[in-house]
């Protein structure tokens, strides 16, 4: 069976596994954990921040961010697609009392700074006043987009110019920069705080990161103990979290495959594949004549495992344990279910 | 100065103070007020449903329909324009934990059947589930349209279909009836639960009716209570209240002014008014040089009051409370305000 | 019928009525109704505060001021008899995500000084930090005691010393003035904000008053509106409750009656009644073999109503609606139902 | 430094670093980590439980189970000073709305029956119903004491009764029954959801377990996933987990070493100690002249670390990682910092 679902399904490999069989620990909840020490700081320095925090996942991390960025009753800013809305149970109304204003960020999940600035609602009476906005890079449900630093940039200054704060979901935000080609702090210096994930394209078997400046990560702290998220010896975790950052360079190569995932799956017939941008591809199922589920599980007959995305399409990812063969495979034989 | 901010500003006449003078009362947390008693139950066989309560305020009325048609994490589906998320602070995310699903419903602010399967969302491992749909009749941000009986049957349905109850937004239901020339169980039959405001164009000082079957109301006298509306001898508003329901016929009262008042303004130049459906008039005033805020205070200047309502927007309401020579001075004095 | 169930059915009296008739409206979500405006104004200088809202219920004034005081997460001290506890649905912690610290304030339910400290946290890492001291007068579920101004200036001391605010619920202050002889400003001196009720032994039909500094009260405005209780022309209640404020002087007469009801009650073979500080009567029906829902239905048979309490409790409150042959009758009735 | 603050500096031996090592893992959000699987079928047999759920702390695991067992407005019945109120940051109001009813669960923190009664609140018109019992084993804030299965059970009884759900904080219950000489299920049997943690005496670095009924662990993997609880490749932390099972018989070490700490420490002048049940050593200071502050601070100074735990008490905690000697020299060094 290959797995392409997503690249959260990357295991451990052997420098992590020895990573975390020799990592020094401590009860990190007392902050004594010196190898989650070291991953905070490392990680903070390569994102452009003061601070950064550990947290068992990447959806406590935005929701950790929007609980200390916004208060009871303020509205968050975001992309209709965006993961916090799409894919973390309705959290920001449950945890932070805040209302989402869903925008189509069209074409690329980005607001452009008009959108940003007709969105802005200023606090009144009756109004809930803009309390964050949220991006998200790369932007995974609409295919794993790499926005470009100007967006960014852009979309966080319209936020900024009307004293809201911006968090980006930056999940695989190292994607991007791999793609973009530009160092990831261009990506992240425009905002004020990110969350990445060491767990996914990048394989630690657990965790992301939420950086910020030290006031920021100073409520964080207390907000992820809220959230249940205060370990202990995490340096467990955090040892191959740490070896995770060793394979930022080795994202180009997910990229790769990725591409020749796209083209190789667009020559069947009845499938509409885009070329990705990082390591999302996704494919439209339409011409097939089957409905997203059914085509999911003949897949899974011919030993390829795929997500069911939206009503046509599918999400094919690549990652670090797929190998070149793996794809030759893939391709293969979805030309056979589909033959 | 004459007032077309809101048909909210409506005085109570005289029918009304002698109402609230002579109600009989008693205490309604103990359901002992024969005046709200009444009240409840025409008001619930007005809108054709089992039940109904007496509530404080219109957002109260939503809030706690929205509180207990849903449970925390899920979603509640409406259109980007209407009252509950514009106009009632985040209430949604704050006294329910809902996340908001703000639909694009045009061109009329209900969604189409379509548009309702679009946003339903199943509840599964990742996501918030659809727990109710809102509706809002007339639709006021978008120009007081009344919305016809097709439409609600055809979103209610869409919304049934899928197990997702149906709330209406009716603050101005009868006026939406009245233009429709249809009886208003005409729009109140496919919904679940209706909030109608005794306290616009019906004139009333304080009120409004949430009304649906009789387990709803039971569940919604006691969120009521929590809320804070749980109030004593309330017959000295539900009586005038009683009278406000004698109010319905002259809705079309206010929809003739609404007409004049349009076609008046529509002629001052730099003024565009389409015309209007019920007793909202939107006016753009972008032709006029004058930024809304100018526009407004220079219509206050000249005696007349109207309300900001969007970028390049002003509403103008008809009510009750003016006459036919309110409406050619209106006409004349922002002529002499622009000229 | 003899109702002594509570103060808050005391109905409307001909100046109340001639008031709601009489009244001049505004908008008063446009804070337009003069009459709110003259009774805020009059409520806010009559307990010494700055500025003072109107708000349809006790229940809301005191849930706006723990939503305006608190953030989430935070802690309440108060009794564990408290109203806020008792009987407002748990709305602290729905509303304002706040966790209830109660006290056995024994004996008369406002803590002792070292109670307070005792009951302080300290924000920590773990801990959720004490952001509001919540005390009562008179204490309802207690018997109505008035609360000396030591004590409450004592508590609150003690709380403004280690930063937490204090919110006085004094739905019934005035009582507990009355009963001490002390201007009602020696008791809300030591508060930062206090709710009072127009609606119980006042005699209004509706309404209370949150009373406050200018920014305190500015917060709760907007919080009433979240809470669904931004009313319009509520000059119609208001009007009563400024006349409401004229009765103050006569709830010595309450008390009376009060003193008259426990004696004659105690005198009753198988009731024993301590002497009321104010208009609330305690009796124990432990020796009367009935159980408190038995004991009520008795006396309701012999046309007396009284509220089950507790366990053995039942509560006889006097009012301005009672007369002094009321009181024997109750006695006379009382009587004749047990023996 | 020998640390004695708490069990949960414990750090993961050779064995469970090795398991860490050697994981077989796979998705957990998926459900396909076979290591976590194992972990969770073996955990749900030991407490008797029939399906069972790895949450990343016992924190999560109580709120999880507070979220999913209740709905907002509810009260929950719990002693004050149980760990749910102490020391999670008022979660259960700011996760589930509710509101925390504090009982003062004299002598040993379990509410005897008449206490469950006395607490118990029938939900009404003005009332928060009482939605959850949460009791705690071993009791933490009172010393570790062990709670015998009786007084579980009776609790449990009186809860069910009413029909109100148990939730045990079992943090540290496998210390309870190897104090008690009784089978773990005896302590859990009674319950209908209990939280253990792998992290503290059994010495595991991640994670605890919530156990149940299947219906209550599939809403809680979902609340899980809302919490930011779901994690990806967990077999890295639950192939130590499943070591640390294998330590339950380990305990009965721990405790013969409070045993020798407690009467070792009590000998020492100015020092009151109580012996304890299980692992965990209250020292009362208030006789050496010190501030418990001052006194930790002069334990540390000569190399002994313990925790603050009240006005007059720090905790002294015995784990695996502490050796006999390291007892001996814990005694002799608080003897030399007093001297």
């Amino acid at each position: 069976m290959i797995d392409c679902r997503s690249d959260t399904v990357t295991r451990p490999d052997q420098t992590m596994r020895e990573a975390a069989f020799a990592a020094e620990v401590g009860d990190d909840v007392y902050e004594e954990d010196p190898t989650v020490a070291e991953l905070e700081s490392r990680a903070a320095d390569l994102v452009g921040k003061d601070a950064a925090l550990f947290v068992p996942t990447g959806t406590m991390g935005n929701q950790v961010a929007a609980f200390v960025h916004t208060e009871p009753g303020q509205e968050v800013l975001t992309d209709r697609q965006s993961h916090v809305v799409k894919y973390e149970l309705g959290g920001l109304a449950q945890h932070a009392g805040v209302q989402v204003r869903m925008l189509d960020a069209d074409p690329r999940g980005v607001p452009a700074p008009e959108q940003v600035a007709a969105g802005y609602v200023e606090e009144d009476l009756h109004r809930p006043g803009t309390g964050l906005l949220c991006l998200e890079n790369t932007h995974n449900a609409r295919g794993g987009l790499a926005i470009e630093a100007d967006a960014i940039a852009a979309a966080a200054q319209a936020a900024h110019e009307r004293g809201v704060p911006v968090h980006l979901d930056g999940a695989r935000v190292f994607n991007a920069a791999t793609a973009l080609d530009v160092p990831v702090t261009d990506l992240t210096d425009p905002v004020d705080s990110v969350m990445f994930c060491l767990s996914k394209g990048l394989g630690a078997p657990i965790g992301s990161i939420l950086a910020g400046d030290e006031a920021f990560i100073e409520r964080a702290r207390r907000a992820r103990k809220l959230f249940g998220g205060g370990m202990r010896q995490v340096g467990v975790v955090a040892g191959p979290g740490l070896a995770a950052l060793d394979n930022v360079d080795e994202l180009a190569t997910d990229h790769d495959l990725a591409a020749d995932l796209a083209s190789g799956l667009d020559e069947i017939p009845g499938l509409d594949v885009e070329p990705p941008e990082t390591n999302i591809v996704l494919v439209d199922v339409s011409e097939t004549g089957l409905d997203v589920e059914s085509f999911t599980d003949r897949l899974r007959e011919h030993g390829v495992l795929v997500s069911p995305f939206g009503p046509t399409t599918v999400r094919v990812t690549a990652h670090r344990d797929l190998e070149p063969a793996d794809v030759d495979a893939v391709v293969e034989r979805v030309g056979s279910a589909l033959g």
